[in-house]
């Protein structure tokens, strides 16, 4: 990412190359994937995370599978493995869905050559979608401001990262922050530390460092006061599975955000590309499985001392027990608007099946029917 | 505390012992205060904390400071460098108006006497006051848990610490988690984590396993995510300054948990000794000062290390900028009751002024008026 190196690129030799993302904001290190393993293990600790990303770090991994071994068996083998990841974005299992169906099309020798190509398809039609958001986000940000006495700044809050880190370039929810900066817009955001992983105060504000978006990092407890004191315009989170009803499921603590904006009539959006929808789910608190993860991740936390050394350290009592669940859901009445590539869509099913109906009914939903 | 030992105590030559709450949950230190300043100093970084704690070290301060000088000019002089420590409890307020007003009545030579003697009958108050709320809510938890299927636990939340080491005994929002658990219910405590400073993390989690209180603990983000999943039976919280109203200004955060319970049906209590009512006070967000704390609260964070090493380490990108509200207002429109060492009170006017009537008074708010 420095001099703007994508989080996630292919080499001409047909390896992988990702940003280790575990190690931001305090190194950068970029780590080669040779295998479907080591893909699957990228996803599983996060080295890549965000909902566009692992889908197209699993496409890629389907890529290695089919170098390795081309058969049938380790097709399904590697989409069993790499969906086994993460249980949670809707994007993994529909990136490898679309691996699987292409490569089990074509004969055995083809389909390295084929995966190569599907996959950088998928991560530029990622890149285009991503610079759609952003061009529909922006119209929104400048209605908001123009409501605000000249020379206002425009205050946005955002939650964990939905940033270019999460995708391949522009990011979902940062994309109408790029695209508002490049603009000369006066935009400042509030980015949420985002407990218990920190990808606000690790992720979002060094990306946003790194493009000189001013930026201001607050703990989570703090946005609902922000609110309150009209601090903040406009609220922008990504999803990680969207329902066919528009309920929206982010990273624990988005639920909270919604309810605060609501109570202190501040806009909500939620910026998603299509693939994160997913027309089979409806009610998303009753439905979607939220991953609960390791309570290392709340009880311990890593870091720089001031003499630059790394260190991880425990920050409760020893023993303590822990729940880390790592996802919430944000129900549709929250939700002012999905701000998607095909423009802002109004949070239900109709106005969803309308925007997409060819997913739509790839999930058995015919546009106006119910389900 | 360990062995039951008081956050704060009065030695029989006069001088005032403190547990260096900063240090917890990782060492149990105590440390002897000797002067105003050093008073002032404990409150101010935190050493001491919690509204009814900082009024307890606030009252023993005025007598460490009629024991160095009892003229009028120190003692006003000592209420003021304690009063100018932290904005926002007003408890703060009210133990050094006591202190003051007991100290002016009498004379110099008298003075550290009297000062001994009040800022005693404060904390004895205090832990009485903590007791009566602890059986108030022991009666509401036992009615809540008489709703659930025979042999289900009781879950409660709550945020920050309010409790024994946030006061000299019981604690506020923890004094019906102790008698409950004395009771023998079947007690089980989410608790927040609370950043920046983690105060649930560090020293609730800390106290109630001192007690054997099963509890986990949770980011703060998880709490919504909880609730939404009827994991939570009640949330109770404590404030440092409840209004004549009924809104309350407590930890930063504690609003985003009062929106969630609202949601989903989940009772909200707040837990106060009356000493925390600003009767001069009305609207929570628009008069309430919030304090703005240092920035390294958010940025940085002290734990231990594998092999028991304290460290401190940075979390955010180097010279990120940071805010660091320390308190919000939760509108009285989100609680579902104050309990005081009166019983539970209904968060309004009316019914704060006739379970106080003298309180009230001394603001200039007679039974039924307006303001």
């Amino acid at each position: 990412m420095t001099s703007g190196r994508r989080p996630i690129a292919r080499t001409a030799e047909g390896v992988v190359e990702i940003l280790d993302q575990t190690e931001l904001p305090h190194r950068t290190t970029f780590l080669r994937l040779t295998s479907v393993e080591a893909a699957a293990e990228a996803i599983a600790t996060m080295r890549v995370r965000g909902a566009p990303l692992i889908g197209a770090t699993a496409a890629y991994g389907m890529m290695l599978a089919a170098d390795d071994d081309s058969s049938d068996g380790a097709i399904e083998w590697a989409h069993a493995r790499l969906l086994a990841t993460r249980p949670t974005a809707i994007n993994l299992r529909w990136a490898l869905d679309r691996m699987r169906a292409r490569l089990l099309a074509v004969a055995p020798a083809d389909r390295f050559g084929v995966a190569t190509t599907e996959a950088d398809a998928i991560v530029e039609e990622d890149v285009a979608i991503c610079s759609a958001i952003g061009d529909h986000g922006l119209a929104i940000f400048e209605a908001i401001l123009a409501t605000k006495p000249a020379g206002s700044r425009l205050n946005v809050l955002t939650h964990c990262n939905a940033g270019r880190l999460a995708a391949v370039e522009w990011g979902t929810a940062t994309a109408p922050i790029y695209k508002a900066h490049a603009a000369g817009l006066p935009i400042h955001v509030f980015v949420d530390e985002t407990r218990p992983r920190n990808q606000g105060a690790s992720l979002t504000a060094w990306e946003l460092g790194e493009r000189g978006v001013p930026h201001t990092v607050i703990a989570d407890n703090a946005g609902g006061h922000l609110m309150q004191h009209a601090q903040v315009d406009v609220v922008i989170v990504g999803t990680d599975r969207t329902t066919a009803r528009g309920d929206v499921c982010n990273k624990i603590g988005t639920y909270l955000k919604a309810l605060a904006a609501r109570d202190n009539g501040v806009p909500f959006y939620v910026a998603l590309p299509s693939p994160t929808i997913d027309f089979t789910v409806a009610d998303g608190v009753a439905e979607i499985p939220i991953e609960e993860r390791g309570g290392e991740e709340v009880s311990h936390l890593g870091g720089v001392t001031t003499d630059g050394r790394f260190e991880t350290i425990r920050i409760v009592p020893e023993g303590t027990a822990v729940a880390n669940p790592a996802f919430d859901v944000t129900p549709a009445r929250l939700v002012t608007g999905l701000l998607t590539e095909r423009g802002v869509i109004a949070p239900n099913r109709a106005a969803l099946v309308a925007a997409f109906p060819e997913a739509a009914r790839a999930a058995g939903l015919a546009p106006g029917g119910t389900r």
